[in-house]
């Protein structure tokens, strides 16, 4: 059964709140090289289906549920 | 500046209650065809160092803070 795997991310002109709590605390522990954190979702799901089937659902599914297309962008990878 | 993606995920012998509650919702409007769904973290950021210095850090990084190595597994992939 294909797996897919969906990444959904705040969109990039948002300010990621989560991704700068975890910049600080990165920071706190001496990690002064990191920059630019953003905090996603990942979400890994079995679908059954050919692969045009799965896109078309899984878009949907993203579009329906899983993402919010107002603030976040989405990406998605079906593996065989 | 190397980009890193972290991708965190509960071990899978333990139950996702976040995952089953998307998979239901999922059926809940007709994507029956939707199986073992596991919800997870992603994390995006840019690290300063040649990618052996960046490799161990974003490791150790895991290791401390962004991940509980208790219940969860973590992977990630540095792009230069």
């Amino acid at each position: 059964m294909p797996q897919v795997k969906v990444f959904i991310t705040l969109k990039p002109t948002l300010l990621d709140a989560q991704g700068r709590v975890i910049e600080n605390a990165l920071g706190a522990l001496g990690y002064d090289n990191v920059k630019q954190v953003r905090m996603g979702k990942y979400i890994e799901m079995e679908v059954q289906g050919d692969t045009p089937r799965v896109e078309r659902e899984v878009r949907e599914m993203c579009d329906r549920l899983l993402a919010n297309p107002v603030i976040e962008d989405y990406r998605f990878e079906v593996v065989e």
